[in-house]
């Protein structure tokens, strides 16, 4: 092959250079064409980090404790990516950017490549551009993936299946999220984690999540989620969550369960390319037919509806291999 | 065309038939095809209610404030439509459940029709859902629908896409609402309403939105946003509130501005109901190819990448009209 940028691309990216991974998942983001070829050759070189998700509702102290574990990882000399998803409304909330700005400690640290995601504008959705993203850094050698959620929100709650090992945050005297745990979160979760432990009710809220977990049978050679009790303001508890962090890792890559892990995330990724190609489709396709204004004219006009000018447009495009029915 | 049970449902529906209707809106949430065929017969009867968002955090008041709506509307003798689009997530919260049983007091009205969404689990999405409900609602004789979103989340904010008119509520001494207002959601507020005046900070909170308000500038003919504040548990302020809505009815539906919201929702919603259609492909194309292990095995194997393979499929598709390569 020529030597073109994006084989430049590709090499500083694997060189660990995070300017070159910047802009590699800002081009992925945008959809463009050439970043997926810079993918192609890196593709080969990724899958081989430990991806760990950290989900909870805002105020719970994920970003804290992220913070923790950034600075444990890098103390046993390990590279850390941190993907940060952003909650895509306005509403969401203001600590927000007081959480980054701590996080930014990292910032001049080689060894620590942090990205937030936005949750909207970008073709293809968050979670495309997140299980992207995360190749990327494996791919600029991370040992350690952080994905932070903000667990809310269809999106949100999507991007965490990308992850091996999941951790969901809760803050005592925070009921809601205790009730969230009942309402079907415990699915997901391999460790439970109460932070602001020091708060009153914090024992009260890790009962009730041991209840919860206990009402579950596991197998017998299934994972048993933990439940942990952290202050992360003050450090406590970090040591005991990298701990059994390790323990998840080492299980989950015990025998025929790398294997199933390895394959259920390229299938995942596959059907995320396939609906993102099918979506520059349907982009390309109504613009390219020509007819979109005539089509939405005779529906608002009443001589038709939106399921039988579709069902058209895709016959035809099954025929034709093209949306524009002039062909 | 021969009497089939669609007919039969479609008639019943067309009726206002609760059961019916909640029947059918079931049924298109799971993408049963015999639910897209009623929709055919309902589409021309549809498109003439009144639709209003009603977005902000939780906590504000919204479902109160919508309480009284139904409320007002109903003594005006329109039929209501009431969609609540539910938060996804189990994180966002536990006042939910009582906001809904306030509401319910309606239930026994068959003037009012209320109807949640889930926000995942069905296929093709929660904005095509929600704009299909409507749909039905219009077909069941609605003359209002009211559109209850919690104003966070990737698809919720989607949604409010289809209302006519938007509005924002905010409560005072939430700083992140006001944060939010100048950081993105200004372009879509039509109303705000400040509730629980009676508290305090409810003064500034106004001011605050006045004053971002009035760093923009409107056109001549444009809609200035009009800022109210209302005790919505105390009843305050919801007369002038309605008032607002239906000025605000009046003013887009003069001349050429009725035509431009029908126009763009029938655009939007022919976008959705592509999709939808798309992600169906998806799903059977990746099933029916019978190879998607073998696909899968591969990129683990280092050999390819989901780029490569899903051109490869899709090359195919457009070549062959099917996903099968065995065809």
């Amino acid at each position: 092959m020529a030597k073109i940028p994006e084989n430049e691309l590709a090499r500083q990216v694997m060189k660990g250079d995070r300017g070159a991974g910047a802009r590699l998942i800002t081009l992925l983001e945008e959809g463009n064409e050439s970043a997926r070829e810079v993918m192609k050759s890196l593709y080969p070189h990724t899958g081989k980090s430990m991806i760990v998700g950290i989900t909870g509702g805002t105020g719970t102290g994920k970003s804290t404790l992220i913070d923790l574990l950034i600075h444990d990882f890098r103390q046993s000399g390990k590279r850390v990516g941190v993907v940060v998803v952003d909650p895509s409304s306005p509403f969401s909330g203001g600590a927000f950017l007081g959480d980054r700005l701590r996080m930014q400690r990292h910032a001049c640290d080689e060894g620590v490549f942090i990205r937030s995601m936005a949750s909207r504008g970008y073709l293809g959705g968050l979670a495309r551009t997140t299980a992207e993203t995360i190749r990327v850094m494996e791919a600029m050698g991370a040992d350690v993936v952080l994905l932070e959620t903000i667990g809310s929100g269809q999106d949100e709650v999507e991007v965490i299946r990308v992850a091996q090992t999941c951790i969901l945050v809760i803050a005592p005297n925070m009921g809601d999220d205790i009730q969230a745990l009942k309402a079907g979160l415990m699915e997901i979760g391999h460790i439970y984690v109460i932070n602001k432990s020091d708060l009153e009710g914090s024992i009260q809220a890790l009962r009730e999540v041991e209840a919860v977990l206990s009402m579950k049978t596991y197998p017998d050679k299934a994972w048993k989620p933990r439940v942990l009790s952290t202050v992360a303001t003050e450090g406590k508890g970090i040591r005991e969550l990298v701990s059994a962090i390790q323990e998840h890792n080492v299980f989950i890559n015990q025998g025929a369960r790398a294997d199933r892990f390895r394959f259920e995330r390229v299938e995942y990724e596959l059907s995320l390319v396939f609906k993102n190609e099918l979506e520059r489709l349907v982009h390309e396709g109504l613009k390219g037919t020509g007819k979109k204004k005539k089509y939405i004219r005779k529906i608002c006009d009443g001589q038709s509806d939106p399921y039988t000018i579709i069902a058209e447009v895709l016959k035809n495009f099954l025929k034709k291999g093209s949306f524009d029915p002039e062909k």
